[in-house]
């Protein structure tokens, strides 16, 4: 996130934030805390917090509350990497082995379930109960989108709605509740805190497709997992669907989802997606969120605030990995 | 519980409860919708909903939050068994199988996922701040002390202050939880809370020592498992730990705990422990801790309700199942 020179202003904010998840009670266990140290060590781009923390900022500068919120949305995005590393068997995550990759399927799980008590904790020092009930609910969306992912229809029947049902259960969600809790938090106006919930929902829709879409363009260098890791999982994000829906009867994807195809195949599939103009399309969705993301904004103060989230939506669309 | 006839008090309260359980949005993923259907028939003794409800009818009727509250403890519960089942490879439970002996380890997991989210749900139903911490804080001590099982020191270092702490975090530490946030919802008075927190935390030592009991002396049948399930996945309970006192360099025992033993040695070990007093002894503790919990309750008025309170804990040392 360096690359967005306005994002320093929370960087102050983001090393309390560090400091508040590492104050998880690990009670001298010591394979937790060597855990937790990893975890947290391997960072990620912590965009949750600082959504929380620029929303924070309209008003004023963040108080202990708003550091607890933005740690609590770090916190509960981390727990739900930790078990879907392990569903997914996935080896690697920003590059780093993850906690499945070498420890027993029990203690990854358990050690998730702790990641979600820490988060719940971290949330209820807010002591607000709507900020509160936003978390316990944007938990509650998050586990039923997984679920319905996991028991999804057959790849040929996703829509465009499931897609989108998905992204928003899987990413939006967190970042829509991360804008309107701490919009909460800071007693902001009820339109304002809508306005602000509305930028966090937009933004988290087109940041889950770009991602979606790097999965396509992306280096396995710089992604840290294998090119078409989704299409790899049966996964249909939405190149793909922009592409079935001009070549419905491809062999080549016909073989990728049904589970017969190799390594040089996928790899086939993916090149075949990006030839098309899918992944462009996919981007023109993406940008057409972050402009909405940036409209739900006009009813705020024009302040310094204002455009560094207005340049976050651009950088969302502008990103590499 | 229907051995109890005082019980029946709560037992219309108890009704409210399970519909309030049934209420999880599970948003037509039909497979989450069966599985919640025969995790919440599967039921059990509703005791932990039980106790939140008494609490509250010390001071009045119970209404829509003392129900979310007594929901919110049960489910967080029912989740925290789902993961368990899974970790311990436990394919039955309650004479059923368990929601890992039919589904996939990802479903399992994301299923106990969804359960802690709809507790955080229900609790977040009782709007009070107090009784979020508590549920928060609650949660966090039975996951460490899972980690903290998973991560035992070797069973001949076990003390009873580790067997204390483990009991308290997986039991204890909940029923503390549903008396004391109970109190809190009905507004008692401090000393009224803290002496009905007392008395689930006394009430929920002394359960799980039955319970780990019943392990030795309870037939397969009863209890739906394996006797001695404890000592074959390695962990030593208290009468495991009185017996190791008397008989430090058991050989039988060395073998069953460094998982050298078949089915005939593990069933000769449990004999031993029986036939050497242990579990008397144990069951002594396990009284104490009844006369704890029923001290606790001497300052409260001495009403219909305080009478069911000692019954209840005299009954939790006399159960079987």
């Amino acid at each position: 996130m360096k690359t967005i020179p306005g994002l320093s202003l929370v960087n102050e904010d983001l090393a309390l934030v560090e400091c508040k998840m590492r104050e998880a009670p690990h009670e001298n266990i010591e394979p937790l805390a060597t855990a937790l140290d990893v975890i947290l060590s391997s960072g990620g781009k912590r965009l949750r917090p600082a959504l929380a923390l620029l929303a924070s900022r309209f008003y004023r500068p963040p108080g202990d509350k708003v550091i607890s919120l933005a740690a609590a949305v770090e916190m509960l995005h981390t727990a739900t990497l930790v078990h879907d590393d392990l569903i997914d068997n996935a080896l690697l995550r920003r590059g780093s082995p993850t906690l499945n990759a070498v420890w027993s399927p029990g203690a990854t799980i358990l050690t998730g379930d702790f990641l979600f008590a820490w988060a719940a904790n971290l949330a209820a020092q807010t002591e607000n109960v709507r900020v509160m009930n936003i978390f316990a609910q944007t938990l509650m969306v998050i586990c039923s989108g997984e679920l319905r992912q996991l028991f999804r229809r057959s790849w040929r029947e996703q829509t465009r709605e499931d897609y989108d049902r998905r992204i928003y259960a899987k990413t939006a969600s967190l970042f829509a509740a991360a804008t309107e809790s701490a919009a909460v938090l800071v007693s902001a106006l009820e339109p304002e805190v809508q306005a602000l919930r509305d930028y966090g929902h937009q933004l988290g829709m087109a940041f889950q497709i770009v991602d979606d879409v790097l999965d396509f363009v992306g280096s396995s260098k710089e992604m840290g997992k294998p090119v078409g890791s989704d299409m790899r999982q049966g996964i249909v994000t939405l190149p793909t669907l922009h592409y079935l829906e001009q070549h419905p009867d491809d062999e080549l994807l016909a073989q990728v989802f049904e589970g017969q195809a190799d390594n040089p195949i996928i790899e086939a599939a993916v090149a075949r997606i990006r030839q098309a103009g899918a992944v462009e399309t996919a981007m023109d969705d993406a940008c057409a969120y972050v402009k909405r993301a940036q409209a739900a904004l006009t009813s705020l103060p024009a302040n310094g605030i204002r455009q560094v989230m207005l340049d976050l939506a651009d950088f969302v669309v502008q990103r590499r990995t």
